[in-house]
């Protein structure tokens, strides 16, 4: 397919993938360099290392909120700023790699820190995000020589989660409301149809079901919008069509689980069912494993552990108050990602050789009994 | 000793050990041995690779409670399937390796979810017991290059605590009311005579420490029985004796500790402070070091530690109302199997070659210095 | 200045550093090389291998109070005999690094059992402490080989946390009523001034910051005492100049962070937001990195992190009541050394080759770009 792109559409495809000419173009510019890592360290949060990807889902960010859009920038100029600082390895700052946890440290902390636009709350971010770089250094070091897996995004999880447990000892008192420690009850009553307020009348409906799903794609983002979805989608779109569906896929799987369990149908209307599983579809379905009908399979069953793992993670931070960020993908993932070499009917990509979804594809040497889904694109 | 019994009893020769002669027979037979794989994981919860005490062990489970028997089944089916699906190394599935955490995680949701034969829970068990393998594969490639140990039942303990976690979000409120959050209370009264029944008189006799024992052993497979216990230690006799003897060490050893202590006598009486005291001796002494009087030793110490760390993790999750599983056991054997190549006055059996405490024993070269224990029966 | 010192003091210069000449006499007498090794231990809780800084430092626990200097000394012979019992390296033993784990559980178990002097207590000191060496010996064996960074006081926390756990699960009552189980309150009122009893007037003066800055030494040794912590930074005089500086230096950070962020001023002036950042600023201003400008200011900066780390350990067990003790400081030192290879503007010291920060700089290899401070020495 990307093949047919290239004679058809030259524009496109110089948008299209990792952008390789372009970061050629940038080679001997330190500061335009940087701003086109930043972008694609937005873009990564979604393993998209493309920086129009990027600039789409930031513009998504600060239309769906001001405050969130400024944080996630902060946070992901401190953390790529920090990596130059420490001397970390140079071209995986270029591909946004010491970016996308600290955009998501920006943007976690705009949403579980108040108030709005707060100055202390910025310089907040600027530290947790460089504390995020070192977390990333130092977890890369733990799993990627001994089992061939990246942290993903636990930097961002430890630090964020560390973060607002310590802020419980601050008398300022910057934690938002939405933090509140609680014994997790058991036979609570849970209202399980799609809603969007807490009062408002339940919506089973078309519109619910697609706000749900937009919106599973968003919360990845830490934003509440389905508009944002759809920007967060198109961002995906331009890099990797494959990465894209799966996302839909990921997202209504995330749904699904929600509805066959009876979770609450206010976290799920909001997407909070469907962000983990989003995420966790993209990163098995083609990112981390060759695409076939083997590790489609394998994506779709990853994103409902990742969904259990939503409801689990929750329970056991309910005593602190505290989300659940994005733990359950990372532990998800890593579940079905670590056993690669012992499983003989999976086709992994080298963690060195990740790039597009689309990519591994046409460069993948097909494993014997293994069905490629549709035409390769070679 | 076997070498004797190779000659006065070659039927219950048959049947002692591993039974390489019967795998063999079944090679070529795939039906067959399915069911001989799934057999040796019901007993390779207790190390025993050997399809005859996996078959007593299952039947004492069908004895003690018909759901707890079915869920079992059902579990380590859905555990060994999945691992011939993922395509997982073929010599560990005929060993029951993939089998035994599937069991437990069916045995454990028997136990704390309700009601009972419920079709719901059913597919659950497949689910969890499915993700267990996963868990197992991945768990196995973290440890095992590395640290030259196994994941023991870790991907048991994981898969249920995290499902157990999940459930509170679920509408349909499936956990037993066994599961009840509070923080752990300081200075609380406890009752540290044995007893039967919260209500009933404390019974110090011989019955009770009677039942505390055969119940240490019978826990570990979720059956509340001093009948199934026996008929497990029965099971256990017949792959080894040596694992049966520190079976009995290892429950007696966790009740010594919660006479000593004070723990709840009630708990004490139902076997809970034994069953990873047993596990445990049973792992040390014998099946991952090669007996002498200091391994023999190390495991009696070893077992001392499971039985405070099943009161550490029962403090540790009583904000969320969770069991202790066999956490303790995993914690306390790889706290002391890890050190095996630091510690120079030990002997490990090397993970590749575990089969049974007396194999290991004829098998093994001695270490200077180190005084086996009896005659190794060579 | 070590050099300088070799001319103009002699004596000074035999008890300066790890004191190799004085090891090398007592190779052939197993008794006094025991009690050195004991004493080499306890100065290894502030990463000092030197019998005179263990001697002042003891001196310090026992001045401080009896039953302190009592179950460390219990702590550090229960420890360190395990470890000749379990064959362990016998160059790591005499260098004290199998004393400190030891020593700290029963520095620990002292300040959270009651009552004083009890020999229930010091039986369970021996216990905890002889474990807290088979933990030492299998996190080294995880850490060591793979990561080339030691588990620092890992095994001590882990024990530690694991008994007081436990403990609440026995009849006697053993723990202090300082574990309070409570949920983190958010939002609660905090008084931020220093003081010195929670009803005492506030004192935000020279002696109030003085007392924060001493007991942020010796709390690291659970002495909650001024006086203990001038003699216990004059233990760490003898061996090491720049660590005694550090000391200095982190303890003041974690004051700082605690002032800034509107910490407790109950616990700041007691030293607890001190001794873990005051530890930490040792580890890495000097210990395991090669003293330049650049790992000055990565101590400062990992410094701050433990401080905001004492805060967010605090509310994780809040649930269960019990206290951060060390793990602030293995956290933050973990996460800023693991990375060392990662980052090309530091310079690490290999784990085998560490000995004092005078001789680290003496004997390093500067890095190409790196400053080093003042005149090394040689």
């Amino acid at each position: 397919m990307a093949g047919r792109t290239t004679v058809a559409a030259p524009a496109l495809a110089a948008i299209d993938g990792v952008m390789p000419e372009w970061s050629r173009r940038l080679e001997e510019r330190p500061g335009p360099a940087f701003v086109d890592s930043c972008l694609r360290g937005v873009g990564q949060i979604i393993f998209m290392n493309n920086p129009i990807s990027g600039l789409l889902i930031l513009s998504a960010l600060w239309i769906a909120s001001g405050w969130l859009g400024l944080a996630t920038t902060i946070g992901v100029l401190a953390s790529t700023a920090t990596a130059l600082l420490l001397g970390l390895d140079r071209s995986a700052i270029r591909g946004g790699l010491h970016g996308f946890n600290g955009a998501l440290v920006g943007a976690g902390l705009a949403t579980f820190l108040a108030p709005e636009f707060d100055v202390g709350a910025m310089v907040y971010i600027v530290g947790v995000a460089a504390f995020s770089t070192v977390l990333a250094a130092t977890l890369a070091r733990i799993l990627v020589p001994a089992l061939g897996v990246p942290p993903l995004t636990l930097p961002f999880n430890f630090a964020t989660l560390a973060f607002l447990l310590a802020a419980f000892a601050f008398a300022s008192g910057d934690l938002a409301s939405t933090i509140e420690p609680q014994l997790p009850a058991l036979g609570a009553e849970v209202e399980t149809t799609l809603q969007a307020e807490s009062d408002a009348p339940g919506d089973p409906g078309a519109e619910g079901v697609l706000n749900a799903i937009l919106r599973g794609v968003a919360q990845l983002f830490f934003a509440d919008s389905a508009v944002a979805g759809a920007l967060i989608l198109a961002g995906i779109l331009v890099c990797s069509r494959i990465a894209a569906g799966f996302a839909v896929v990921g997202s209504v799987v995330g749904l699904l689980v929600a509805l066959v369990v009876g979770g609450d149908g206010l976290d799920a209307y909001h997407g909070l069912w469907g962000y983990n599983s989003m995420v966790t579809a993209v990163a098995i379905g083609g990112v981390f494993y060759v695409l076939s009908w083997r590790s489609a399979l394998l994506a779709v069953a990853c994103a409902v552990v990742a969904a259990f793992l939503f409801a689990a993670v929750g329970t056991l931070l309910a005593p602190l108050g505290l989300p659940a960020l994005t733990l359950p993908f990372c532990l998800a993932t890593l579940a079905f990602l670590i056993l690669k070499d012992e499983a003989s009917g999976l086709n992994a990509v080298k963690l060195e050789e990740v790039t597009t979804p689309e990519a591994h594809r046409r460069l993948a040497r097909p494993l014997p009994g293994v069905t490629p889904v549709g035409d390769p694109g070679t």
